[in-house]
């Protein structure tokens, strides 16, 4: 559970119109995947399809972490801050959406590939699976209370696990199919592969925060901006780099929207 | 009516965020259905069509048990437990989702198969008429007192028949159809039967388990999770092997989308 500091105006504010902007970008991006589809050819278009489903998906999040956090702040108008209201401020609403999100981003890099229909189901098992449990492993460790370091440690590692094997798939074994994709594509799949791996990365720097004694106020608000900065990269950024490749993909096999 | 016991803030949460997560799942399984209708041939949008009205009238009770749930708690400061607000928790809304949904599950696993207009119907008709009284006659016991195992148990054997019936269609009648399908498609029906079983099978078990004194506050907990469970994997995880054979009896059809 996150500690629910005292917050200026100007604090709360951010958060708030973060939040919110997260939820306009996700929508946007949905409407995007959905009616840019008839662009690429179509056996690229369950890749949009599947990235137009993680947006969403974080958009209806982003509005129920919108309403946990109105909730959880009440205005102290004796001292001009916001305090808690005593209502808990669910950060596990993130947890949750990356139970879906997460299997659902390695699917889309997977299928606009259009990988032989064998690799892609082993494929895609694989990285499905160990998403999974990545996100499972690491949720006892995230709601366990923020001073028991060895229980956070303790799933944070076995969460890593998983973790690994995912960046071993994507570069070795994916790093195979690559080769014999076009250039360009190659290219795209690589910056895509990156882009996951960056704004990932942001997660157990927050999850560790705490091992350093960060867990104060000021520290929750950055925490909070820079979760939705990197689901929107991660999700709406990732997405569109996929429509770029699904693009880059149709052009190379020819086709053309008529 | 659900006693509601004194639940720690993990207990509640972790119900809260299931029935929050379950909302996401119907909500992007609706999108989805929607969206990949064009992918299978016009022959079998019918029952994409279904899968898709399924989980939408999912998602909408599972909104209402979500209001319900936050209604029916409120935070005791001192205890520090999420204790009975007084609202009683309205766990017929399960009810009243199943007495649509679960007919229209059947009505999907028909309408996949394309078989004869006249056989088509006789089979919906059967099924239809069966799921309906299956869910009418379980209410009584299901709305009964927690003690009165008579009144339970008398609902519970004549909801029962039904249900036998409907086994009896699908094994029997629905099995010597199925002769006449390819043999992958054959496959998908065989497992999305035996789905249609094994999560059908969680609801009498739950139903039954007052017989044996098991209505305390773990176990009210784990049968909100187990119910939740149940609905994905036999709403959406139904809908997605409906429409894995979807695709399956397009390419035996020889049908590609253009």
């Amino acid at each position: 559970m996150v500690l629910l500091p005292d917050l200026s105006l100007g604090q709360y504010s951010l958060v708030y119109n973060v939040i919110s902007f997260t939820i306009a970008t996700m929508g946007a991006a949905f409407l995007f995947f959905v009616f840019a589809q008839n662009r690429v050819a179509p056996r690229y278009r369950m890749s949009m399809l599947v990235s137009a489903l993680v947006v969403a998906i974080a958009a209806y999040h982003y509005y129920r972490i919108f309403q946990s956090w109105q909730a959880a702040f009440m205005m102290d108008t004796t001292s001009g801050m916001y305090v808690a209201s005593g209502q808990p401020f669910n950060d596990a609403y993130r947890y949750v959406d990356w139970l879906l999100t997460v299997p659902l981003l390695v699917v889309e890099l997977v299928l606009v590939l259009a990988l032989s229909r064998d690799l892609q189901a082993k494929m895609i098992t694989k990285l499905t699976v160990a998403a999974t449990l990545m996100i499972i492993l690491g949720y006892p460790g995230e709601v366990a209370s923020y001073i028991d370091t060895p229980t956070r440690a303790f799933w944070g590692t076995l969460s890593t696990i998983p973790f690994l094997y995912i960046l071993y798939v994507l570069w070795k074994e994916l790093g195979k199919a690559l080769e014999q994709q076009p250039p360009r594509v190659r290219v795209l799949i690589r910056n895509a592969r990156l882009l996951l791996l960056a704004t990932w990365g942001f997660y157990p720097i927050v999850y560790m925060a705490p091992f350093f004694g960060i867990y104060g106020a000021e520290s929750q608000m950055v925490f909070q901006v820079g979760y939705s900065i990197s689901d929107i990269l991660s999700k709406a950024g990732f997405g569109l780099l996929i429509y770029v490749t699904a693009c880059a993909k149709s052009e190379a096999d020819g086709w053309s929207q008529s």
